[in-house]
């Protein structure tokens, strides 16, 4: 399935503006507005707390045990990109550590998306270079084989093609295909712009059944209240 | 094994200052009072940290990818409980955000423990609603289909009966059945009473083997110390 | 494999100033100066962030539900070193909470690596005692069968010989071999000093590419740029 | 939550034909008869293959690496009996192996449902007795702690009450209340009588699709078929 | 990510001579004929054993606890397709079993590969339609959400189109691109006709060592031998 | 902790008779034997069924899908030797496959036990070569980075030197140090002398409450029967 030995140089970001203003809706609006697809599993996790953050992927293929390939993505990254790698097969070495996150945040780089390990995380935390990880491990890896750069991946479940838009926080991490960001930004924004009168109705009391009319359907498929 | 598409109204909450006390000993010593059962499994973990507290519970059977019963849940809260939650399989979805929690939080719940997925987790910090949770996922729900709100149901392997206590901290979760609630929290303060004691004395250097007089069951059990 | 019921007082600890200064470089460089090896499975998590600390091994061996020898291993202790234990077989109980760490913290211990559960872990932040553990759990221990002090364990996948220097931090725990801590400190310290620099180069812009000469065996290995 | 230490002698077992019809029918079908509940989770496996039971719970508490109740289990077993157990912490253990295993069959067992390790498995399995469990494990364990027998248990999830109908074959283990065994199995057997005409219908080519008369509805949700 | 609510009726089914050719090489020979990618994860597992099938995909996206889109994908299946399943979440409910496999198998379907569980493993092997799977589960599923048939499915990590061949035996599942179906049969059966003269040589004490030239690699990358 | 790139071409086997006895005694006894002590963890499964074998350890330790050391393990073979390997990071690929195979059991090797994956399970069954693996992967391994051949091992959390027994069945795997081989053997052949007629007489219905005269120490531990 994945052509390996090979960087693409020229990819199709998505749209700057809509890839910018992603983040602030957060990954659980996001997915929502495109229907409830486009999840990595919830395996991938935050280094650092209550960072919010969106960009374009720069996409990753690595071999296990072997970072070769995050040195040549670093040279294909542009300001506000993301960058997002898997490995051929399980790996929870440490693939990134502070080297890396520094020529990477150079280069303009927002975040690390990665389906294995990472470490030097308190430093990386330090840096404000926030990283999405399967795992946290001291382990280093070895420069050998060639794996991929900006070709399309599968992390964590999820398909990411280069130019896609990721959206990442403390929930989890999402991938936008560039061609809906703009259309997935609308959807999100008019979404989250309900969502301050349902809060305050809720919070001065009003129940969700009544307020989402739930009472009727919840009758109707049966539920049976017992005093 | 389950009861579904009932809500039953009126369940016999926990005497309220027992329930109420226990937060204060913690979910350690109260599981020990109890003689060292009642414990959730140890993949219950908080999304904050620090937090210690106890209420009264009110439970919830939901189905796969669907949290429909827990707006009925929030119509059963009073002040004082903690909503606790499972589903009839595993599933990794976020079931409870910060709506939910806005809602929950005006019905007077206190926390909310869910064998789930959880998001939004970075606002329900901020609005202090405490959860502990076995994922954290921004993938939505739906509402489709029945489970029931205040049935026995298994919760991480805990069996919770509506109106029991519940007290949860950084080390995890603990279930007190309605009729121990008064007697585990005299028992707990009986145990918690001598502890401050006992740190004194192994702070000053005294060791366990002799405050606890170990070294005679353990020559007994054949211990050889080689120098 | 193990040696069951014996505890031994007389312990080979590494060279104190190379137990002490491999703190500071902590687990990643350590773990790489000695070729790569020594790792802990990173399974093995902080229940702090930001400790970075190094000792010489006080080893335990527990058996399951068990925590008889924590408090034979407390008169071991001496300052400077580190408790570390395992279990005969794969255990979550929280074998250790505040009583344990007040003792272990006077007899001069600086950190707690177990292959198993803690407790009372808001506590043990609090007390400034760091511990890396496989769990976390409320679950309290009976003090029934003897397990060993100070023999040669298997500690998460590593081979831990009393004595040894243990060296953690937020990326994970590794373990140098008494005979090998001083020449393990000169080894990190000298790649540690080339980082500074390397460092600068490529906050500057240079990429890893150029500064580890890359391009050649990248393209020797067959690599293609696509435009 | 558990009693310890205690054994019930007297159990209601539910009603000895429905406990042995069940087994014709199978897990899969038993659990939707009863309205998709009652499964206990799927690591639940078998040692053998292709064999299908059914029968009466005798229920067992066992603490972490100690079997000492299995002998005490033995005891309350009658003849068509399955003996299911869960431990108070997870543990993998071998808990029973071929000399259990001769007891229980020569008190009429069936089966045993365990929570944790079994050995002797080839030895098991030319004996002809039965075993769902977690892991299979060579690790012994010994008897010194109390747990109970014939209390309520959470086994896998799923909550068991002695005398409750053990349903057991290679798709898993489903727990029927003693009180629902009768009418479980009247509708499980309704069920399957459907099933013969509905293979038949299936095998000559016909559709699920018309067979369930599910076009509609697929078109009601909004289902779009592209050329 | 995924297009929700589509069934796409014309597939570009890869060539079938290679679509049948690559079941006789099995999947470790195709995945390394394909330059070793393309397996989806370890833990799909067949419930058979012996078994090797190769056949052309039919996708399908399933939702968590609903099989209805396997319904929806019977009526695409043509002689010679294997189905292939994924689910938007991770779930271990049973979404096939043996009624479903008949009507399958009446299409002419040779296999299902599903991210998730199956049941009536017992029936399905008598059956002989072979099933490589996630999990094994009694637990039933609904009828409620509309996935999709025929789309492009990411299945335990790996990225399928419909028409895709898939190859399947005891190793696990690789799935080669239709383009390149035909090619990687070519390279398989080349790799595969030097392996009977290799079998000969070692099966003669002839060391890989030798037959492999790797004496003066190893030596160059400094391996010691110590008497 | 590993020294690397080294092969011992000397090894202390354990005594031959002792080596080759163990297997009929079987895992679990042999481990019982040593005191509870020196068993691989559960999840190294057998791919066969109903195979006991034991033999002499051939140590090695490998890099992350990197198999090169098992060719240079195949030279170190003797006949009557079980190779036993393990990787510096958890790896899933497949290892080891039916060329492999052919070769070691050319030189006389009994078995494969490795905490990684294997391939080729198939034809690794028909042609009788036993391995008991943690993984099955079709996934393949490249040859570029040294390991070390008969050095002192942590495999699947047991320390195996070279030259030690393994035991091996379908209940797991055990490791005897090569000097405690004869005196195992004797103590497992003296334990298994007394389990004929323990199974007589509970064959016949006598219970191990009475034959291990149980009663008394499970009253005095406070065991209450409920009627």
């Amino acid at each position: 399935m994945y052509e390996l030995g090979v960087v693409y140089r020229n990819i199709n970001r998505a749209d700057r503006a809509a890839a910018d203003g992603l983040a602030a809706l957060g990954s659980a609006t996001v997915h929502e507005a495109m229907g409830r697809v486009g999840l990595l599993k919830p395996y991938m996790r935050p280094i650092q707390t209550g960072v919010q953050v969106s960009g374009t992927a720069v996409t990753v293929l690595l071999q296990p045990g072997d970072n070769w390939m995050m040195h040549v993505a670093a040279e294909q990254i542009q300001p506000g990109d993301i960058v997002i790698a898997t490995v051929t097969a399980e790996c929870s070495d440490g693939y990134f550590g502070d080297l890396l996150a520094t020529s990477f945040q150079a280069r303009g780089a927002r975040a690390l998306i990665i389906e294995a390990g990472v470490r030097d995380v308190k430093t990386l935390k330090e840096m404000n270079f926030p990283v999405w990880s399967r795992y946290i491990s001291s382990k280093g890896t070895i420069k050998a084989t060639l794996g991929s750069v900006n070709i399309p991946i599968v992390c964590a479940g999820a398909l990411v093609h280069p130019g896609d838009v990721i959206v990442a926080d403390d929930d989890g991490v999402v991938c936008v295909p560039a061609a809906k960001a703009a259309a997935t930004l609308a959807a999100a924004i008019k979404r989250e712009s309900f969502e301050g009168e349902k809060r305050e109705k809720l919070a001065s009391g009003v129940l969700g059944l009544d307020m989402y009319k739930m009472r009727e359907p919840l009758a109707a498929a049966g539920l049976k209240y017992i005093d």
